[in-house]
């Protein structure tokens, strides 16, 4: 490919909205354009990293017997009614009318789609298990799209979905998908790249996994052991909590006069802050008269998250009035209006004296204690945010918080949709059985997105050999030099048939605007051919992950390239 | 591939919609399934077919330079107005508002995106000429889907996009790509299929043609001359009339009583028809009072289409009413009210002497001459229809007219998009331009079905070796027989290590069902391997496409496969 023919403009700025290093070299690099608030236009060598990342995936599931399939982007209301879905699911998705008045949607997921395309299809529990799956375009209105690929609104996506007999039977199939997704992230290039358990939220399933690729850019926060495998989404994740030891003191009210925080309490009281108990308000969303306190141990925040799962509802922060005894802020355990929704962390469980709000302006008391002081049957629950330093759950080691974008996420999706679809097959005893279902999804744009946040650097991309739209980037100085022209060419010509993928800079700038240009676009080889390595008749060869850099004879330029493709390749299939 | 785990059933029984040949056996083969009116999923063997197809027009597309990239599916009104078309294209593009309430929409054509993407990115002419396409879902609300795969309403389409300095250079990339689409229907194996001068339409540019395949369920007409290259869309097809030999008689009024239909009044007055005058009423679409009378030589009927471009309205069949004249019926040229607007035929202009109505009941005017009766300026114009049999314009000869399926079209567009999205480009003189572009498109899944139109026989599908999911079908019959298990599986095993796609039955059905199956999915080639064919060390191997049947010794087979892939595919290709 010639450079000056390329649709593809290289710019010193970025969008003013680019505020991750993917976004920003993606667009400078002028491998993406806006079209609108979440949504690109790819120019050739994104497209082409896209149909290589593709090429990798179809790879990895036809070696997993999975069929290529293909369901319509668009669907009708009536089979996304029989999951339910069409009502539960927000305004993320697009809904219309067609010209015939009847409700259409843009598919956001494909889980009713492949079941009303195995349904009856399928008869017999002997064609079990099967998996099919499609490479396509999927619309999900985000209400907030950013960084470039990272967020969009419209993307292309691999989406997977298996079908078994029995839960061993998936589960087995699902830890093959497991294993070929760490084959895929591998193979495209992607290093610090993790699974973790996680919730399977709106699929409705029990277990299933995140693929998250660590970059302090990522929207997700993951606690990790440094010691152990213990890892978790900072919405589930867990620490071990030592108890502080106390004797057991008399619950007495204190004055504590204007002060209020936890950090003004304890310091006036001379207690350190594990020794106290905080309240932190919240509301019931959609209804802000239904309060909520949660209470934790003061040196601890809350999980929104996990306080959620607690209550089965969700909340919003509160924003004032109610009732008085909020109003007054030294909100504590004791005494508390009955009427008041509250939640203990399991962090105050065991301490024998504690600081506590009294309800009531410039009091508090201390010496309280829950097991002694409180009626009625208590229940504790861990509702406590785990922070970097944290104790780990498992081996008691330090837990660190990183941030990850979440690059593949698969499912097992029990019997849901087999089930509300009605989707049965003959067992081999004669009756009939809902399919037990898993599904796997990875994004292609964000895989393009985490490639370009993770393999970069100042100057710009630097692309994996299995994925770079060319694998090489000829440089030539001087092309009005009938030497450099003649070799030059030449080059690309003999790589070209040789089946060498070129990116040729046929540009009459200087060698500062052709360098700088190949570095932000970070194709893996650069090869400069100019009067001065002509001289000795050599080339330069420029290897961008490594900087290396070395002068190779011009007879042995194209055999030295292709040597460091297989290295590359060999490295990145390993 | 295994038959038993492919999710994809075949029956005896089609859809009830199911009237022509490709969407009968395209879901008897059941390589779709509907999803709702005009949207079908696809099963893995036509996912194959389609992901061929895609392959072959990629190579084709890139050996013009062209750059593959992506535009969106849902794009903002924005782009869409600056065009205009926003507004002019009817409700078979839909438009939704997203979740902030911003208009947007279904791309079913992407010029806008093509400019919108390639503007500023393009500065000067040096760039020149260049192209870039997708291969993307669409979705067109079509009133009429119908056929299967032949029109539906979401689609996965080929779009290219060229971009020129001048109309010569976009001249000269017209006719390459004309070419290469040439090359690309020959290699996924249509036959019957031509080239024709088309209107543009809303395209809004100049020359344009369409790729026809011809085929009986074809929804276009088109005019082809037995002898030379003449061939021409129904719409603007022409022929060469002669004007039947008459004196000069006076005009005379006759009574006809209640004959009214040409038949009938021609066969009262001993007349052939060709010496008559025809009225064929209609009224302006939207205006039923506006009436528009077409007269035609009696034999002949008007061609709506080229009636509607001499009038440059949209017109529809008049439904009664408006004033006594038409109520009448002899409706004729001669003292009709002046007010209603008429159109004459060209093959009314010459003949001396004509039948036409008076304009009153009961009464005919025999000895009609235009030029000698009428007052005034007129004007003839070619609103005739061409029938089969009529005469070639160019060689004389006899034409034919033929159904046929759009199988692609190119256009040349013009300035209208880089002029209405303002998008200029610098010239070698400093001056600016706006780049003159041409658009050409190939629909992926019409292409699929209109090789199983043309290349199937009661039986089901006969797929052309480039773009059949599998080379060869392997049907062993017997497998509970070890020695048919062993030599079928380690056929299938070798020829799969050798690279060539096997489908293979290994249901324990009978060799009827087998066969059947066999023959209505239509794999290029199929081996049965049986007890019997074994006894004398041999399987059987036949092709689809011709019958051909023979027994080979059983270490020979994957050569004689193999051969029987490259000559076919040589044919296609050559």
């Amino acid at each position: 490919m010639l450079l000056s023919k390329l649709v593809c403009e290289r710019t010193k700025e970025a969008p003013q909205d680019a505020k991750i290093k993917s976004h920003v070299l993606l667009s400078r690099a002028g491998f993406i354009k806006q079209v609108a608030v979440g949504i690109y236009s790819m120019t050739m060598p994104c497209q082409k990293m896209s149909v290589k990342i593709q090429k990798i995936i179809r790879e990895e599931m036809d070696a997993l017997d999975g069929q290529e399939v293909l369901f319509p982007v668009v669907m009708p209301r009536e089979i996304w009614e029989l999951s339910d879905r069409y009502n539960t699911i927000g305004n993320e998705m697009v809904r219309f009318k067609d010209r015939n008045n009847r409700d259409m949607l843009l598919g956001m997921t494909h889980e009713e789609a492949a079941v009303h395309l195995a349904n009856h299809i399928v008869s017999s529990y002997a064609q079990l298990p099967f998996m099919i799956y499609q490479i396509q375009t999927k619309f999900r209105d985000e209400a907030r799209s950013r960084g470039g690929l990272i967020r969009v609104r419209e993307f292309t996506m691999k989406d997977a979905y298996s079908f078994h007999e029995s839960k061993e039977d998936l589960e087995k199939y699902y830890y093959r998908v497991f294993d070929a997704y760490y084959r895929i992230f591998k193979r495209i290039g992607l290093k610090r790249f993790i699974d973790i358990k996680s919730d399977s939220g709106m699929m409705g399933g029990s277990v299933a996994h995140e693929f998250m690729l660590l970059t302090e850019v990522g929207e997700d926060s993951i606690v990790l052991c440094n010691d152990c495998d213990y890892r978790a989404n900072m919405e589930v994740a867990e620490c071990k909590l030592e108890t502080p030891k106390a004797d057991a003191q008399p619950l007495t009210l204190v004055d504590t006069g204007e002060d209020k925080t936890i950090d003004e309490v304890c310091s006036r009281l001379k207690v350190a802050k594990e020794y106290s108990c905080k309240a932190v308000v919240f509301a019931v969303k959609g209804n802000s008269e239904e309060v909520v306190i949660a209470f934790i141990r003061g040196d601890l925040e809350v999980n929104e998250a996990k306080l959620k799962k607690v209550l089965g509802k969700d909340i919003v922060p509160y924003d004032g009035g109610v009732s008085e005894v909020i109003a007054c802020g030294n909100i504590g355990p004791y005494g508390l209006d009955k009427s008041i929704i509250t939640v203990y962390d399991k962090s105050l469980e065991n301490i024998n004296s504690l600081v506590i709000g009294a309800n009531k302006p410039n009091y508090h008391y201390t010496g309280f204690n829950f097991k002694r002081d409180m009626s009625g049957e208590l229940k504790f629950d861990d509702i406590a945010k785990v922070k970097d330093g944290s104790v780990c759950p498992v081996c008691g080691k330090v837990l660190r918080v990183e941030n990850g974008i979440e690059i593949g996420n698969i499912f097992q999706l029990g019997t849901k949709y087999t089930k509300s679809m009605d989707m049965t097959v003959h067992g081999a005893d004669g009756g009939e059985f809902n399919p037990i279902m898993g599904c796997y999804g990875i994004g292609v744009g964000r895989a393009i997105a985490s490639v370009a946040q993770e393999s970069s650097d100042d100057k710009g991309l630097i692309l994996p050999m299995s994925i770079a739209p060319w694998q090489v980037h000829i440089c030539p100085l001087r092309l009005d030099d009938k030497n450099v022209e003649e070799k030059a060419y030449g080059l690309y010509e003999t790589l070209t048939k040789r089946g060498v993928e070129v990116l040729f800079d046929d540009r009459s700038v200087g060698a500062g605007v052709k360098f700088n240009d190949a570095d932000l676009m970070g194709m893996p080889i650069r090869v400069v051919v100019s009067p001065k390595s002509l001289a000795t008749g050599e080339a330069e060869i420029s290897v961008r992950a490594t900087g290396e850099c070395k002068k190779v004879a011009y007879e042995n330029v194209c055999g030295e390239i292709e040597s460091i493709i297989k290295a590359q390749l060999d490295a990145l299939n390993a």
